[in-house]
C-alpha cells in the first residue's frame, strides 16, 4: 500500500475536521484560574477536560514538550497518557524544537514518531540539513522547521543577511531542496504578518505552522491571508487565549469560525 | 553566601578531578558488543558499569537526552536513576540542545536544572538571546550554546556570512554580550581545528565544550592547543571511542592522560 505523505494527510485532516486551528496544550498551573492542586492527577484531569472541550473545533493539538518535561519521567508519562487519550482522533504535533545530528536525530525520530506516535514535530535548523534529513524518511510524518519565529530576538540570527539572503530565507530554500517526501513545513511566527506573504511566495506549497496568535499579539486575519492559499496551507496555533479562557469550548469554536470566515 | 558562577565551578572541578575529559553516555545497544538484552534493567546496569569504570578519569558526564527519550517516560526514569547514581560526584551536562522562548524556556530551566539537577546544558541559538536569557539567572549552572558544530552541514547556516560576519561569529558576540553571570560557554566541534584558534580569540574566556573527537574524526591535539588556555578552558567530550571500547576504564584513563600531556 502506498504511504500517504504528511502534506496529503494534513490536507485531508483539515477537510475532515473543517478546521485549520491547532490548540497548544501548554498547561501551566500558575496560569490556571482558580489556582488548583499541582498533582499530576489533577493536571491529567485538566488536560482531558480541555481536550473534551476543544476536540470538535481543531485539526490538531500541539504538545509543547517543556511543559511535560518539567515533571521529569512522570511528566512524560502524563504526555503518553494525553496522546493515548486523543487516540488518533486529531493530528498531534510534538513541539520540542529538536535539532541534532545523525545518530542522535535517529533516536529523536524513534522517540517522537515511533514511541510517542506524534504525527508531526518541530525542528531547529541551526545544525543544517543533517539535523532534518533523518526525520524525512518517515514520509507520513510532518517536520515543521523553525524559520521566522515570533519573538523579538528572532532578529539576532534569523534576520541577519547572509550572502545577500537573510538566514531565515536560507532555511526556506534548504527545506525546499530536501522536501522529496512532501513532509516538510515551516514554523512562521504570526507577529511578522508583513513578511508572511513574501515567505509564502518563496515557500511554494510547504505547509506553515503559525504560532503567536492571541497572547503573543499576532494578527490572525493578516497572518492567514498572507500565509494560507489553496496550495500552501497554514495551520494556526493558539494556546493561552484558548486553554486559559473561561470557556475553552466557546473560544476554540470562535477561533475556528473566525479562521474559516477569513479563508473562505 | 555568595553563589559561585558556573565558570568558577568548572575551573574548580577540573582542578579537583585533574581532568578536562567529559564522557558522553550515549548508550545505544545496537552498538554494544556483544549485543545484549534491550531491557531497561540491562541498560541501567550497563550505564552504572560505565560510570564505575570511568569516573576516576573525568570532570563531567554528558547525557544525550535523545538516547533516554527514545524509551519515553521509562527512559526519563533511567535518566533520573543515572543522575542519582552519579550523585554530584562529577559535573553533569544535559545535552538536549533546547531552544525556545520565554515561558517555554523557563519550563526547560525548571526541568533541566531544578528537576533533573544538571550542572550544565546545551542550547541552540536559532531563536536568539530570548532563548538563552531565562537560563542565565541560574548563576551556578552552565549554558553551552551551539556555535560551530562538527557535522558537514554546519555550513548550511553557521558558516554563512551575515552582514560581514559568519553566523557562528554572531553567536559568539551575542553570547559574550549577555554573559553577566559568567555561566555561558560555547559548543565548538573538534572537526574544525583550524577555526578553533580564531574562535578562542573572539570568545575571550568563555569555556568550550568540544565534541567530535574519536568516532567523528576530530583531532584531539589540534583542538586542545587551539581551544584551551589558562583563561579559556575547554572540555573534551568523547563518547563512542570510550563507551564502546573493550575497556572503558583504560580508554578513559588514556584519553585523560593524553589531554593532560597536551595542555601541560
Amino acid at each position: 500500500m502506498k504511504v500517504k505523505s504528511f502534506s496529503q494527510i494534513l490536507r485531508q485532516s483539515i477537510k475532515k475536521s473543517k478546521s485549520q486551528l491547532c490548540v497548544g496544550l501548554d498547561i501551566d498551573l500558575d496560569k490556571m484560574s482558580p489556582k488548583s492542586s499541582d498533582s499530576l492527577n489533577n493536571l491529567k484531569k485538566i488536560t482531558k477536560n480541555l481536550i473534551d472541550q476543544t476536540i470538535d473545533n481543531v485539526v490538531a493539538y500541539k504538545l509543547n514538550l517543556a511543559f511535560f518535561e518539567v515533571f521529569g519521567s512522570k511528566g512524560y508519562k502524563w504526555l503518553e497518557d494525553t496522546i493515548k487519550y486523543i487516540d488518533g482522533k486529531k493530528l498531534l504535533i510534538g513541539d520540542g524544537k529538536r535539532g541534532d545530528i545523525g545518530n542522535t536525530t535517529n533516536k529523536y525520530a524513534n522517540s517522537l514518531f515511533d514511541h510517542f506516535g506524534f504525527d508531526a514535530i518541530t525542528v531547529s535548523p541551526y545544525m543544517g540539513q543533517d539535523s532534518i534529513i533523518p526525520f524525512i524518511k518517515y514520509k507520513n510524518k510532518g517536520i515543521f522547521v523553525l524559520c521566522l519565529t515570533s519573538n523579538p530576538s528572532a532578529r539576532d540570527i534569523q534576520l541577519k543577511e547572509a550572502s545577500g539572503l537573510s538566514v531565515f530565507r536560507r532555511v526556506i530554500s534548504m527545506v525546499r531542496d530536501i522536501d522529496d517526501n512532501k513532509n516538510l513545513g515551516l514554523v512562521i511566527g504570526a507577529t511578522k504578518p508583513e513578511q508572511i506573504a513574501d515567505i509564502r511566495l518563496e515557500a511554494g506549497d510547504l505547509p506553515f505552522l503559525i504560532p503567536g496568535i492571541g497572547a503573543q499579539g499576532g494578527n490572525l486575519e493578516e497572518s492567514l491571508l498572507a500565509g494560507n492559499n489553496e496550495n500552501g496551507l497554514a495551520i494556526i496555533n493558539v494556546s493561552r487565549s484558548i486553554i486559559y479562557s473561561k470557556d475553552p469550548s466557546f473560544s476554540s469554536r470562535d477561533y475556528n469560525e473566525k479562521i474559516n470566515n477569513i479563508i473562505s
